[in-house]
């Protein structure tokens, strides 16, 4: 039987799961693989803490088991580079620095297959790393870089390949969503269930590329570069988080049989590829808004199998290890014809807000008589259709009423909301709060 | 580019499905094999039937245009057969006549790849078809096989490669699930569901293979083929209908937060893989209680990925047809690295009777003062825990009521049962109905 060895280069988290599975599945792994896959050099600065943590002998680790200078362990990432009998190096340091950067290139250009969790990476630099890789004749392994242990890349590589996938919504960071969904169950605010998912570890002490969209941002990039052939780069992705979302978000989405979540969304049409990252109200007939604590779930609509929906573990030490290790085994079986380059297409990325969607609108207004009339009569002028207008909240003075839409764009509404700051100043208190639905 | 041709043998439902996603996406299909996929002959009884049902041209088929007779198709297949240039042969002709099973033999022993959508045919004869694809180096593609959209074969085959299936449990049949999603939406008796369901289409005349069982028995055959390595006939699997599911049934699952639904289960421990085909009470927590209508799903408990759910529609044309044309694109890129002819262990089939898990048992009971009594004592007395016993309902001079119990075997409940027929004759009215609850 073939043999084929793997590096693995920062024993965190991810690389552990990686090393463990590696260990404990060897006959399973190589049925599949049809090959012997042999756990070889992992490289990581505090070899005896990553030992303990995830029960690993020390032997395993380059080194003597006492914590690398960055020195050494550039040292011993440069002996794997070199040592012929490596096939696939598992970057599992994480991060976009240009050690990174370079070490992912390095990677394929030393002729070995890469496997990586690291989606920022493939958000900023996917192109060139995927074009070196075909360069090389070398594959890059990306399952756990979206979703974990959902397995959307190869879904869409090698599974829907009969068909063509028309839009894709998804629940791509746990975090958030477990944010959302305590908000929801406990109603409680944003800040105290941030609070919450950051003493049970669920969130960082410093929680903004979760919160603000930017992790979801990257996942859906992928997606993008697969599904869609777009090299956009996530900073020209519209992304909004969940900072903003309150209690009464909530309440007015109960009324509307809505949760809330924070969705990746992209969907092509002869115009283009329109794309998001943003909370959105997600009708309770949408298993999406059952999608609960730090569980991930993506939607594909596909022009002939419908709706697919695959919901899974979007995190963790062997969730993200054993989607590395589905690469592993895929490349170590399919060699040379694991290869796949994304193949880009002249889609161009539109801008979410010029798509016709359903929203609702709340407005923040000062108890002025007649202001529904005002809002609704310039809501009409501007060829938006109400669904539903929800009873008034008053807080002191003020009063709070949502707005739901039938589908237009979100321009349209910023239109119908400046002409009412125009012609009536004061009545708005506050920006109105836009928020798409999701049937 | 390579050149990729595919024959298609009975164009009816889903082999029309196949052609018009060949014809359509030709584009997308070459980038994704890396070859140009070809429409061949296309073999049918009735062309001109086929050809306007599914608005293809008459020149893709075999023949004038005329009805053949058995042996002109014949005929055609053995030229089929013979045409070296023809890659791939898709059987869509369906069922397990002796014709059949020598025809995928005889695919193969041309040389020739096989997709297939027959179940029943892989259920029964997938071994020894296996084996003459192994013996010519041809693939074997049966995605449509099971849950027609959902690609589960590929998610086992390709995707879950990291991990170890411990146990599946999923809605494998739409027709079953349409009838009771009505029954319970509706509370609709079982007959009155089932003339609904034949009404819109969702069950045939004789609707028999799908109620009671049979057809998702297939299935789960396959997946305990590929997952477990189980040669088992579906001969061999305890499977039972949902016949018998009354709207009293619905209403004690209701009282517990469950939906009823026809599960197919499997699970292994170190004593061998327990399996079964059966309605079960599904805890409404369970995502599998809120797939409705003719949707399927699969929910595999992975030792390191935890639990995935795949979601999607298992059975129509283009559905259907997408699995395949994923198979042919599968096949068409990676060609005989694609064969896998399922490992099989020395796993043993036992019965799911042994396995302990949480039952409903509804007794009918005569108006027995001490009944309730009677019957938790004999229960007690097996060692069953009880969780709840339900209110009686009455019926005339008879009493309905429920109980559910901590996991037990269904050994355990029979002895019970054997023990209150034999102490207090008469005081059961009928045997009473045993339902497994999946948490």
């Amino acid at each position: 039987m073939k043999h084929f060895k793997v590096a693995v280069l920062g024993c965190g988290t991810v690389g552990g799961g990686v090393a463990r599975i590696l260990l404990e599945q060897k006959e399973r792994l190589a049925q599949r693989a049809g090959a012997t896959i042999e756990l070889g050099p992992i490289v990581d600065l505090f070899p005896s803490r990553s030992a303990e943590r995830h029960g690993l002998d020390l032997s395993h680790y380059c080194g003597t088991g006492k914590d690398l200078t960055a020195e050494e362990a550039t040292r011993y990432i440069r002996d794997i580079l070199a040592d012929k009998t490596i096939d696939l190096v598992v970057e599992t340091i994480g991060g976009t620095s240009p050690f990174i950067v370079e070490l992912a290139q390095d990677i394929l250009k030393h002729d070995k297959h890469l496997v990586t969790a690291n989606k920022a990476l493939l958000a900023k630099h996917g192109k060139s790393i995927f074009n070196t890789a075909t360069e090389h004749r070398r594959a890059v392994g990306y399952e756990a870089s979206v979703c974990a242990a959902i397995p959307i890349i190869k879904g869409i590589n090698e599974c829907f390949t009969g068909d063509e996938i028309l839009s894709i919504s998804g629940i791509m960071n746990g975090t958030s969503n477990y944010i959302l969904s305590q908000m929801e169950a406990e109603q409680r605010s944003y800040q105290d269930a941030l609070k919450g998912a950051q003493d049970k570890g669920y969130a960082e002490a410093d929680p903004s590329l979760d919160v603000n969209g930017g992790d979801a941002g990257h996942k859906l990039t992928i997606l993008l570069q697969i599904v869609f052939g777009l090299n956009t780069g996530s900073a020209d992705l519209s992304v909004r988080g969940i900072e903003s979302i309150t209690a009464d978000d909530f309440e007015f989405a109960n009324e509307m049989d809505c949760s809330i979540k924070l969705i990746c969304f992209a969907k092509r049409d002869k115009n283009g590829v329109f794309a998001t990252v943003r909370p959105m109200m997600v009708k309770r007939s949408n298993q999406l808004s059952r999608i609960n604590g730090a569980t991930n779930a993506v939607q594909l609509m596909n022009r002939y199998a419908q709706q697919s929906t695959l919901i899974g573990q979007g995190a963790g030490s062997l969730e993200t290890g054993s989607a590395i290790v589905s690469d592993i085994v895929f490349i170590a079986r399919y060699g040379e014809k694991a290869i796949r380059n994304p193949h880009m297409s002249d889609n161009k990325l539109r801008s979410f807000d010029e798509l016709v969607f359903p929203y609702n609108i709340t407005f923040e207004t000062a108890n002025i008589p007649g202001i529904t009339g005002i809002v609704t009569t310039a809501i009409g002028r501007h060829q938006i259709n109400i669904d539903t207008v929800s009873h008034n909240r008053y807080h002191a003075s003020n009063a709070v009423f949502s707005i739901v839409t039938m589908p237009c764009t979100h321009q349209q509404i910023e239109r119908a909301v400046a002409e009412i700051q125009g012609s009536h100043p004061n009545s708005l208190l506050a920006d109105p709060k836009i928020i798409p639905i999701l049937e």
